[in-house]
């Protein structure tokens, strides 16, 4: 099987697995209990916060939470509940979602038009942005496209204009596989683990440590400095950490490799045949195409009968036939129809993506022929 | 080393972590993938769905959660924004927190008195339940003393009163242990995985077929039927349930078991020095006893030293001195200052127990004198 949809989930590291598995046979305690075992487990929870914020830099802190979608619900209802709020309409639906929630409620939120690559349009967002924005969220790393928008300079630009909002980004497609080097302008970034090696189930909000007034989602044992309750997940969070130092210390040689198989797979696959959808700037861990006139779901699925594992756009969102973000982007129907999203991992080969594409330039060329056949 | 604070965390089930590693090593894919590998992973989680429907009956459906609290915040927040909201003096912090946090943004947040071993005073919980009440929560065992709520019971008094209001249960201290047999007057009841072998960061919201109207508290991809969004944590969620399903089969004997361990327990401990807090009636599983007049802190450290492990009082709320909810029952500050927490789990053995009253007996007896020498 040559996997290609790791934007929806990678396969863990089972190293990082097998390191933390004294955890559930020895050190099992609760963290907020006062003998050692459970000082033993809050200082595995202390180490990597520590790590984390050697990551991100002194002026972060980190926030467990379990996934990236609660990473970003937390920063949202904290804030986008006054004044106005301004996301863009390339957000994962875990954003989107609750902008979308919002507005249905009344609150005034705010939607700022996408490129074409699926970045968003910076001027757009920006005359969004007035005196009584309070929150604002920006996608780091698009996850059906991989368009990175610069959202340090976003962050500084809303701030001209609004030096009282706080900006937020989704980084979950972001860390681990582009350069997060997160300026001061950024006061909370979500991030998840399963994305990168970790275990479903297990998320982080990255917070700037000058950020007031974050309130807690998550309501109970005040657990998290009183920002996240319910009993921490130590197991989880330990391989988080093992995973996000290894994406750290590997991370130029993971980027040189992964860019190059990015490389090769856009200069081998038939253009007669794909509508290439990522921009050229865009994260090269994730490839959106459009066989276009063919269905994508079913060109996935004659993939994987040849053992090639390619998404359709966003694992999270399958329910709607087409990509909320793609449509927004301006494509037509004929393209929409058409999308796959080959994603890599730092372990894909570059065989794996040779092989890959013979049996998608393959496979597409089939079903055209099949199509016009008929 | 004797573990006796089961009721802040139990040791994992290690075979059934062993057993579902393949989720980790093979079938790691995003359950809302199309492909044949994301089929299996939500194919995983419709079993355990079905299990736990069969374990808590037909009418009722299971939406998976990261934990316990995060089960609760999602009931409560759901409803209790609305009316009047009733819940206890008893409630564990992840109830408890949340009616205190809207009680403290205006919301008309109610609290029933509790009786001395920590069960509800059903009747002052009745009297604060009117035409406009919406929401009431009640604990199913208190996390303290174990004692147990009649739910059942409590929520059809407390629908004659109105018809229409939402009756929930936090279960994370009864899933398990007690006999748990909802009524059709139960809408939601809440539990956690790592009370009964599962891992840390995995909970459930159980809801009642006929609930309208619940709303989902983590918005974004729509995972588990819009109830619960954030990639599922297929892995922990099969251990849940493999756990689960085993403590159903040997409820009888378990039960049994630690219903014989807390009779030990009650008949070894020095009377002359101990007050138990825990009634009758209470779950066997959680005893609460009191060195009156010892600080319950350094018995638990010196117990600690003799290779005991108990607890003191609950571990989430670790940093006020006192328990509030024994606070609530009444008990003074000579009591309040010893109480410590024995909480059995299904394997612990009754030589186990034995050794550790002598242990509970013979540090009390010293630090008893020590304070009086000194």
């Amino acid at each position: 099987m040559i996997y290609l949809d790791n934007a929806a989930t990678t396969k863990p590291n089972m190293d990082a697995i097998i390191g933390a598995n004294y955890i559930n046979e020895t050190e099992f305690f609760n963290p907020s209990a006062k003998y050692h075992g459970g000082l033993v487990s809050s200082g595995i929870i202390s180490k990597a916060k520590e790590n984390f914020s050697r990551i991100f830099g002194s002026n972060f802190e980190v926030i467990f939470t379990s996934c990236g979608t609660e990473s970003d619900n937390t920063a949202i209802f904290s804030y986008a509940k006054r004044g106005n709020s301004v996301t863009t309409l390339g957000e994962h639906s875990a954003v989107f979602n609750c902008f979308d929630t919002l507005k249905k409620s009344g609150y005034d939120s705010r939607f700022a038009k996408i490129n074409k690559d699926g970045s968003v349009n910076v001027d757009d967002l920006l005359s969004l942005i007035d005196k009584n924005t309070v929150f604002v969220s920006v996608v780091h790393v698009n996850n059906e496209t991989g368009a990175i928008n610069d959202v340090n300079y976003i962050a500084k630009k809303c701030k001209e204009i609004n030096s009282r909002l706080i900006f937020h980004s989704d980084g979950v497609q972001a860390f681990g596989k582009i350069k997060v080097k997160l300026s001061n302008y950024i006061d909370l970034y979500s991030i998840s683990a399963h994305k990168i090696g970790g275990l479903k189930g297990v998320g982080a909000l990255i917070k700037n440590k000058t950020l007031k007034n974050l309130k807690p989602y998550i309501i109970g044992g005040g657990q998290e400095n009183g920002l996240r309750s319910g009993t921490e997940n130590v197991f989880g969070i330990k391989i988080f950490e093992t995973v996000a130092i290894e994406k750290d210390i590997n991370f130029d040689k993971n980027f040189n490799h992964v860019s190059n198989l990015r490389q090769i797979f856009l200069n081998g696959i038939d253009k007669n045949l794909f509508t290439v959808i990522s921009g050229e700037n865009s994260s090269p861990y994730v490839i959106s195409i459009s066989a276009r006139g063919l269905k994508g779901e079913v060109l996935q699925h004659k993939l994987e009968s040849d053992g090639v594992i390619v998404g359709t756009g966003s694992a999270c969102s399958s329910k709607n036939p087409h990509s909320r973000v793609l449509k927004a982007a301006g494509y037509d129907q004929l393209v929409l129809d058409g999308v796959i999203r080959i994603s890599f991992n730092y372990d894909t080969s570059i065989e794996d993506v040779e092989n890959a594409i013979v049996k998608i330039n393959e496979n597409a060329n089939n079903l055209k022929k099949a199509m016009y056949n008929l």
